[in-house]
């Protein structure tokens, strides 16, 4: 749908030269090779975008014994991101939010479709995006396959695909008493880059601070660990509104269920393990942003998730488990339940 | 995605009553029976929502010998419709735009996400959003399969996903010299809907204006006739730009062909018919926001398209046919071109 309530223009030709939004499209979004860059890896074999950007609809076809995964995301200037972000940061981000999504799936990225309302086509604003858009694309073999370019307050929709064999993609309801719950990565570097964005954390080395605005900025979703998990995972979700809010939905998902976390064993980045221990805790618990995986596992398969881990090259700590409780306690390395009286945190919702 | 910027809230427990957001979503989005009303026709049989809202991904299976066919439109406040606009109209026509895209594919709806940043979670607005949306989704077995909620000025983008048989899908680059070309149901009347919605036409009688702002705000998509043409049309797209914006597309799409247009047999309807023939032709050659489709078919095909129209209940005319020239031409119905110094029209860019 590309019309407007404020039409009927003076003509200049009946088929006129196409500029403005159809050029915009072509110049900053279309690529040779249906949208992958040489560069890129080279999606499975028998899967193929059958056809892309240009038609009323792109078609794509799973391979046998697949089925897809799709996930849409929707980010707003002013709450997703700062308004003053780079617009290569946020054309990577809002691709790497959504693969998080497949990630945390056990998906295989194939393809996505990007709708964007732009306030104006500002070339240096869509240059920028672009090239962060499809870095990220092409570092998952994500091909761009159609989308939507209209004039409104800065928004940007993004759809995912991916494929996952078919029973093998892994929910987050899963979760059963006794399991391991683990995270990847480090969590609550996004927090804390967003307090150095805002001059709350100045006390940060150049380094330190680089490194979390990295995380805010630029999240590295988790696709490699995620398909790596197919079949030892028994639940899983990625962490976008803070560990205790995300882990809440598995653990309401998987029948009102309840958790152990040790919080002494939350992995934290060298930026962050030195603050005091409340803003931590606060980063680590609910800082949000983290788009690291959350999942659980059965006791007997430590050693698989780590062989799975290592496959994936990416680190995995073990945080905690699941009980038949009804609610998340946090206990210290010793075991003993910690006071929670000086944290405030939990998860985040926009019209609470 | 649904972190923002602004966080760090005061708790009020640890895993609380999770409100808002996710009781926005499960009030009014989330259906029994996976998203569809009992009412709703079955979707054929061995297709399989696997996996509807409430995970990190839905997980769809489109059926062995059928591609999955995806579009993706995004709606802005006062771009794409008038900010006034009726909630249930908007919820109907923020699908029906989609699924316009999937008949000119020739594709069977199957499922879509719905993303949506709103000003406010008015509940009366909100509750007629989703009788609309619901409404026109059940009227084509369409289910919610996931989707994202946020604050931030009204936007409104939709992913569809139908699906088609494999090399069926019906693309705007089959058009031929000598193709007939046919347009379906009548053209214009959503033009004059906005006209009459502006106070702008005030010489229609209550049938005519009711006619028109219907046209406008409830479009019908053309997905059974889109069907039953498969193996029939040779190209094909949806008119949401104007006729010759978009018949400028596939005659570019197929090589740079062009079109001779008899205006005299351009469908118009009651309502439109009796205006003034520059209004009419205005209206009906660029007037947007038709959502009819628009398709040629070789001139042997005449009797199985009009075969093909009957059985999907939908009117079709032919207005033409495709030439080897660059331009389309606009002939009265004697053949004799038409004067276009008094038509001021084209069609639609967002940035131009």
């Amino acid at each position: 749908m590309r019309r407007t309530c404020c039409r009927v223009r003076r003509a200049q030709a009946l088929i006129g030269v196409v500029v403005g939004e159809f050029e915009l499209i072509r110049r900053y979004f279309v690529r040779p090779e249906g949208g992958r860059s040489a560069a890129a890896p080279t999606p499975p074999p028998e899967t193929a975008v059958r056809l892309g950007i240009g038609d009323d609809c792109a078609l794509l076809a799973p391979r046998a014994g697949f089925e897809l995964a799709i996930s849409t995301d929707m980010l707003v200037a002013g709450r997703h991101f700062l308004v003053d972000t780079g617009a290569d940061a946020l054309g990577w981000k809002s691709l790497a939010v959504n693969l998080s999504d497949l990630a945390a799936m056990g998906a295989q990225p194939l393809a996505f479709t990007l709708a964007l309302a732009l306030p104006e086509a500002n070339p240096d604003w869509l240059e920028g995006f672009s090239r962060g858009l499809f870095e990220c694309a092409d570092r998952h073999g994500c091909t761009l396959i159609g989308g939507d370019t209209t004039r409104g307050p800065l928004n940007i929709c993004i759809t995912v695909l991916g494929e996952v064999p078919v029973q093998g993609g892994i929910r987050r309801d899963g979760a059963r008493p006794g399991d391991d719950i683990w995270v990847s990565g480090n969590l609550g570097d996004a927090a804390l880059g967003l307090r150095a964005l805002r001059a709350a954390a100045d006390d940060l080395t150049p380094q330190q601070r680089a490194h979390a605005v990295a995380a805010l900025e630029r999240p590295q979703p988790r696709v490699a660990l995620g398909i790596a998990l197919r079949g030892i995972a028994t639940a899983m979700l990625d962490l976008s509104d803070g560990l205790l809010g995300d882990l809440g939905h598995m653990l309401a998902a998987s029948g009102q269920l309840g958790a152990v976390i040790d919080v002494d064993a939350l992995p934290l980045s060298f930026a962050l393990r030195d603050r005091n221990r409340v803003l931590c805790l606060e980063a680590a618990l609910a800082g949000g942003d983290d788009y690291e995986l959350c999942f659980t596992a059965n006791a007997a398969a430590r050693s698989a998730v780590q062989f799975a881990a290592a496959q994936a090259g990416t680190a995995v700590s073990r945080i905690g488990f699941i009980d038949a409780g009804v609610a998340i306690r946090l206990v210290d390395g010793r075991g003993m339940p910690l006071a929670l009286d000086h944290l405030s945190f939990r998860g985040y919702d926009h019209f609470a």
